[in-house]
């Protein structure tokens, strides 16, 4: 490499005074107006032996730049003054801060910098990437851009045609105001950048061809692959920030989103057509997403909406089983039978000594109640949801085929990643472990080391098996705590109960009181777990030392989920399943803690409790999860850092405070910091409103509710108050697309448990059918009550100052059990056992036939759309045919010159073979073969 | 074009004299012994007016061949003699070949042709590709070729290694003697043939550079896409076979297989080691099946050598399963209570009146024989196939992608498919019919036609219809029929069964009688209706119009399989689900046909029942299907064949006879029609081992020895008897492995149900914790037997002469009912529903444990062996540095020359850069970005 092109560090200002920030045109270019900034790097400095207060005043800028002689200036002229451990750690990390931006230099960037004039502060190293870089790096990575050609796309059928122009026509109030970029009807040919055919795109200005957020992505390509010598030889960017020797790195916003006046830029058209609560009817402007933050979040947002738009129907349907419900509710045999005042059974009392025996009619509204949820209705709705989930996956499939065709992400390869920091750090220390331990083995033998050495370069099992261990036991730990916390507030609820229930002017409420406290109590737990959890699936996946960012991204995902689910989950499975089985019988009941009996469900079924226990937890983790942590805390955070900052002492100068630049606006902006907890918020809704609908129908109405909510909060954070994420280019949402179709399958399981066990779908229906004398439920009740004998109840345990009415022989329970007066008295009945038989047979047939059903719907959906597969084959076939004609193009330019040189004959011919295979070849690595025949 | 390159049909026999037949090297050459032949067309002629016999004697031989100079001769000479309707046909037919012929020869290939110079015979059309066609194809169709570079394949761990070591020293008797093309240790980089790149393959003789598989592909692919505009624009060989203008059209095989002496090709060394039923012990030598047979066929021969392996440890724990069986079968306490003479278990009469009572140790061999199938070891041994189905489906993925790797098919994309000529046809047909209404439309709106033109050149759902709809209610029929077949086997064995015990002498064998011919019956028209169900699958598939070869293909597996599978199955279906549980009770039994009893099971239980029905079934498809369809039908084929070529004068000359070229040869061999019947074979094994797998512990091993043969016997096929097939390439083994995994999840619920409910498993296990006394099987005979009070059967039914030694009050019956002195005497007892809700329960947790065991198992293998997916990765990198290397090289090359030239600095600067950046782009198309730090 010749000394001319070695790049230069400028720190002082050149000889041309800077333009004063007022005049200047837009406060996202380098102080020459021109070059826009890319990327920004942030640190925060602090100068040796200088004290606070010393900097000196005045313009405090310095142009970076890249391509001008010189040599580098090194910053070693203080070199002599004494150095304090802290200054010592500082000045490494300025050498190594001039390393790596020297070496971001020689990949081309250019770098704009202001001085470090006082004692400390931030300083702002501004990138540029100048168009050899761009369309260097658009080719490495393979960018498709689109090309000068355009096509139509095939419409679809008459009628289908039709039917989407009256769509379009009553949806246009719906759709956000923004520019289309993809009009619906032409599309651009893409074709991956390359430098060699320039002639192939529509280059009009090499400034705007690559969007803001391409650009940035190039540069964040360089920054995460320039190595630094210094620090440990660490690669990227990431690195240098885990080090603590960068404070931020992040590419810049389009500008503000709320300055007044007319000037547009994409930043300021989210924010008004989609981040705002005042356009939640509005469609998403789904495109401009992705052109401003990449695919990943766009796909994100996509996702989010489609799910959003499924929950209608879903919603719909839950409304309606529920209304039904209500409409049936005076119709409803069993409810009827258990309010009528002449039944009269008497029950059993509900706990030891202190309770008395009662009339089962006083338990007449929960009866009323529980059969708002517990009909027929819910089961056709729980079959009719399975099918929904299985719809919604299969359309996000599609949706996803056909974004990434409209996105040019057909194609796209997985790039191949850099091993994290923590892994490299992790394999250097084996490496150097390993190399002493040889030097020991070379004198004994040498011929294990040699065998070893495969291994030396990588992280095998043996290595990480302490981090599994660690994971492992962890996340035991973890369940059996959230486990516990659920046994506890059991232990909580008994107790309460036995508590309240001496006292007789509490006594009344004894049942809402403890179940609205236990309530409240799982929700906070579930609320704090859920941090925590966070928190340690993030260690665990650091422990465990994974090799990339992506798998550890999956698997912290899948830790996170495991936990979280759990979490969430364990209260209202327990109800759902377990509550209220472990009872035992009057005289034989089960005692936990020597003398509190299990708890057991109200009279009207434990889908009652369930139902309520879920829509407690659904709708308080939303609310509050929404409002405190998403709106709430963020709010806090700033509003302690603007205190901070106004108790600490401002150094920066007026100009800069008045008129901020984009990077300082950008820097005082929360980092972003992954998708993980949107999505994750997403998914454990998805589980509320599948896993348990059987019992709640209005689960997706609320749901529902929520993300129209959701999506605005999350378009609002992404807009206003987080840096400007890197854009990644993604095809799927990855691991969330298997979580999402295991819950799925999960929920078929669960909701067939739901109805068969929990509800009393099943003993009604065989009630009708086997035991009715008419066919009817009269007489229902009677039938799911077991006799006791009083006499027979334990010393002590009988009702001490009964105040019942009547003389008390037998008393009744809800259970089959053979009657006092059976050979075997109190063993479960025939009844008992033909009815558990019906209940796993529904099981059975329900699980089968949904799973059938779904994995039925999953093939009759292709996974890509006819017409998307259709275009996919024509774009193969456009994109050979233009090749060709531009190849032959140029072939006919080429030649001209080609037969004026001297060169003769000999060299012309071997030219042009060689330039017109070319074009056959290349689209050949696209379209497929065969392909002479190409009709469209 | 220029005239200069017009190919020629030089019909007549060229100036020189061609060689003799026998002093030529090879048979596989035209006659100037250098061009190879690549592929073979053949017709059958009828020369005009010309008698038979009339034929002028002499050397028959025509040059047809690409690039002299000429112009065509017509064949219209004798154009004026009168034509019959049969003439004229041929004469169309002799034209339409002639155009084809004409239009291969401009498309680059050379022909060689016979003179038709009999009245009539065979022609065969000998084609070759020379080396620029071979390279203009292979680049488009991106056949990868290995490039100069080999790099060494990374090795295990230390371990690992070692173990590998060690085994390859153990397997090497195993291993086929066949020279290694793919060496372990070292691998030939591949890239797509390019002809721009030829630097970077290692061409050493153009005339062997392609293998012959790939030369016939690439003519195929030719022959596949050249139209015939005479022939109704046909496009592709398939549609002028399909019109009966060429009779066949084949690559030739390399050779003879059982040639004496040592010349080896690879024909013989396939048929050495692998295709003889002496090897049959060894691995099958993949490498070379793909290399002769292509990739779709040796792709075949690996799964079923991994089915076959992967049946090795299940067939060793079936026999260990059964052993254990007959080593219990002392210690089993039911039947040693069975067995019993002083228990005396009065039965019930078996039918009615011409039966006696008797007594139940009379059923002792049943009891003990079922014992044997019956016992806790195959709930295990069920659990361990469900589990070993998914191992092997995973482990064929890995395998699936090794084999990918190695025959570098990662990365092909699928290849565009021609339509099919019968969906052409049909679609021409309605553009007709369509433009004939369009007129008439014209006159009335102009509106539905504009839009109506979409879809002309398809068909629609709407054409498609009455396709579907036939298809749909044949498959119903055929099921229906399959249905109505097995009730008739039915039938006939109730009626036989009540005819057959009327007769005092064959009573006591009628059980073994019955069931004996009654299964035969079932085989036997289970063997009809497959070949019958064959061939309505393909006629309805043809209906149905597919568009391209692969749906074609895909819809008639699915089919076929569905129909085949009901087929196969529904006996063993009714036996194992059905059989014995509609027979009621003593005293109300279920008649059909007036007065016939149902049948029930043997007192041993259904399964025993099963076992049989299965083992002959499977047995007896495999040994008739293997005997008699697979080696009898084709060597009667043979002989019919050779026995009609002799009554038929013999017109060839002697040389031809005695000396028969290689196309001759293989002409005389049948035809390859695909592996559709191969893979249906072992798939419907396939469900015969893991279906029932509970009852029938050894079929494992029944599959093993039959595809030992099996294998042996397909290979036997392929290289002696069958043309050489196309060589095909394509990455996986498509709807196969979906029907595969659909079989092995249908498995986990059929053999769910086989243990819950035909088994007695769950009632002994029932027994023994819920009612028996000391927790042994004591009783449990007794308890599974309920009482039936003799007077109350009905009136005609009572055994007629009773020779019962002891006066009978109550006989017995195996079901779970009430006795006569309970209150509701023989309704179902509190065990029966006790026992179901068990049976049900098991069934819940056996599927859900054992699916969820299989994702498990499916999630814990990777699909992609980390070995291979290193590879992949390291191969992208060395390609680009390969790549780089080369292209620096070549532009040092070029650059002496370029200086040379004249053309100025100008000229060669431009050329620079456009050749350097080639290289970055292009293998850039392959690995992926950021890789200017590619460390492999």
């Amino acid at each position: 490499m010749d000394p001319e092109n070695l790049p230069v560090i400028n720190n002082y200002l050149d000889a041309s005074e800077p333009v004063s920030s007022e005049a200047r045109l837009s406060r996202m270019h380098f102080h020459d107006n021109q070059r826009k900034v890319d990327y920004v790097l942030a640190y925060h400095y602090r100068k040796r032996g200088v004290h606070p207060g010393q900097g000196s005043p005045g313009h405090s800028l310095a142009i970076v730049s890249n391509g001008e002689t010189g040599k580098e200036p090194r910053a070693g002229g203080h070199g002599d003054i004494e150095l304090g451990p802290l200054d010592a750690l500082e000045e490494e990390r300025k050498e190594q801060r001039e390393e790596f931006e020297h070496n971001l230099m020689e990949a081309g960037l250019e770098l704009e910098k202001d001085l470090e004039n006082k004692s400390q502060g931030s300083i702002f190293v501004r990138i540029h990437a100048p168009w050899q870089v761009l369309a260097r790096e658009a080719e490495f990575l393979k960018i498709k851009v689109p090309t000068k050609k355009m096509y139509e796309i095939k419409s679809e059928g008459s009628i289908a045609k039709k039917f989407n122009e009256l769509l379009q026509k009553l949806s246009s109030p719906l759709k956000p105001r923004v520019p289309e970029h993809s009009s619906n009807k032409m599309k651009n040919l893409s074709y991956p950048f390359s430098r060699e055919k320039m002639y192939l795109y529509n280059i009009q200005d090499k400034d705007t061809f690559f969007d803001n957020a391409t650009r940035s992505r190039i540069v964040h390509e360089i920054l995460k692959r320039t190595a630094c010598s210094r620090a440990n030889n660490t690669m990227g960017i990431n690195s240098l920030i885990a080090n603590n020797i960068y404070e931020a790195a992040y590419p810049l916003h389009d500008g503000e989103y709320d300055s007044p006046g007319d000037d547009m830029n994409d930043r300021k058209l989210l924010y008004q057509e989609w981040a705002r609560y005042g356009v939640f009817y509005k469609f998403q402007p789904i495109d401009l997403i992705r052109k401003y933050f990449g695919e990943k979040i766009g796909l994100y947002f996509a996702w989010l909406g489609l799910y959003t738009s499924f929950l209608i129907p879903s919603s719909v349907i839950g409304v309606i089983v529920f209304l039904y419900g209500c409409a049936t509710i005076e119709e409803d045999i069993p409810s009827k039978e258990m309010c009528d005042q002449q039944n009269a059974f008497t029950m059993c009392p509900l706990c030891d000594k202190s309770c008395d025996y009662w009339n089962l009619s006083s338990a007449c509204g929960t009866a009323k109640a529980s059969h708002l949820f517990d009909n027929p209705a819910t089961v056709f709705f729980s079959i009719f949801m399975a099918l929904w989930a299985t719809m919604f996956l299969e359309n996000w499939k599609r949706l996803q085929m056909r974004l990434g065709y409209f996105w040019d992400l057909t194609g796209i390869e997985e790039e191949e990643e850099h091993s994290r920091p923590e892994y490299e750090t992790k394999v250097r220390e084996k490496m150097l472990k390993a190399s002493g331990k040889s030097v020991v083995q070379k004198l004994g033998t040498n011929m294990t080391e040699n065998e070893d050495e495969d291994d030396e370069d990588k992280l095998t099992w043996k290595d990480r098996f302490p981090g599994y261990l660690v994971n492992f036991a962890s996340i035991l730990f973890m369940i059996a705590l959230t486990f516990s916390i659920v046994f506890g507030v059991i232990v909580y609820r008994i107790t309460t109960a036995a508590a309240l229930s001496l006292n007789k002017t509490t006594r009344s409420n004894v049942r809402v009181t403890v179940t609205a406290t236990a309530v409240i109590i799982n929700l906070v737990v579930i609320l704090i777990l859920d941090e925590i959890y966070g928190a340690v699936a993030t260690w665990l996946t650091k422990i465990e030392v994974p090799k990339t960012e992506q798998t550890f991204e999956e698997r912290l995902i899948l830790k996170a989920f495991l936990l979280k689910f759990v979490n969430a989950y364990s209260p209202i499975f327990y109800v759902a399943f377990f509550k209220g089985r472990f009872v035992g019988r009057p005289g034989s009941y089960v005692y936990v803690f020597d003398g509190y009996r299990m708890e057991e469900c109200a009279p009207g079924g434990c889908l009652m409790e369930l139902c309520i226990q879920l829509s407690i937890i659904m709708l308080g983790k939303q609310l509050i999860q929404n409002n405190i942590f998403e709106i709430g805390v963020p709010k806090l955070k700033k509003l302690f850092r603007k205190l901070k900052d106004e108790t600490e002492p401002r150094e920066t100068d007026s100009a800069h405070s008045k008129h901020p630049e984009q990077w300082d606006l950008d820097y005082s902006l929360e980092p972003y910091t992954g998708l993980t907890p949107e999505y994750m918020e997403m998914i454990i809704q998805f589980g509320f409103v599948t896993l348990f609908v059987a019992s709640f129908p209005l689960a997706p109405v609320f749901a529902l509710l929520n993300n129209v909510i959701e999506v605005r909060l999350d378009a609002k954070k992404f807009v206003t108050e987080l840096r400007r994420p890197d854009a990644v280019r993604t095809k799927d949402i990855g691991i969330w697309f298997d979580i999402l179709s295991g819950i799925g399958k999960f929920s078929v399981i669960s909701n067939a448990f739901v109805i068969a066990v929990t509800s009393d779908f099943i003993p009604r229906l065989v009630y009708q059918y086997a035991y009715s004398h008419n066919g009817t439920l009269h007489g229902f009740v009677n039938h799911t009550l077991s006799f006791f004998n009083v006499s027979q109840l334990k010393e002590g345990t009988q009702p001490e100052n009964s105040q019942f009415d009547q003389e008390v022989q037998f008393c009744r329970f809800k259970d089959y059990r053979e009657p006092p007066w059976a050979p075997n008295p109190y063993e479960f009945s025939k009844q008992y056992w033909s009815i558990l038989s019906a209940r796993l047979a529904f099981v059975i047939i329900f699980q089968n036939l949904v799973m059938f059903l779904s994995v039925l719907v999953d093939w009759m959906i292709p996974d890509i759309p006819t017409d998307i597969s259709d275009q996919i084959k024509k774009e193969k076939g456009l994109l050979v045919d233009f090749f060709l004609k531009e190849e032959h193009e140029k072939l006919k330019l080429s030649d001209e010159p080609g037969q004026r040189s001297l060169g003769g004959g000999r060299h012309s011919r071997s030219r042009a073979p060689s330039s017109a295979p070319s074009g056959r070849s290349q689209p050949g690595s696209i379209a497929s073969s065969g392909s002479q025949h190409t009709n469209v």
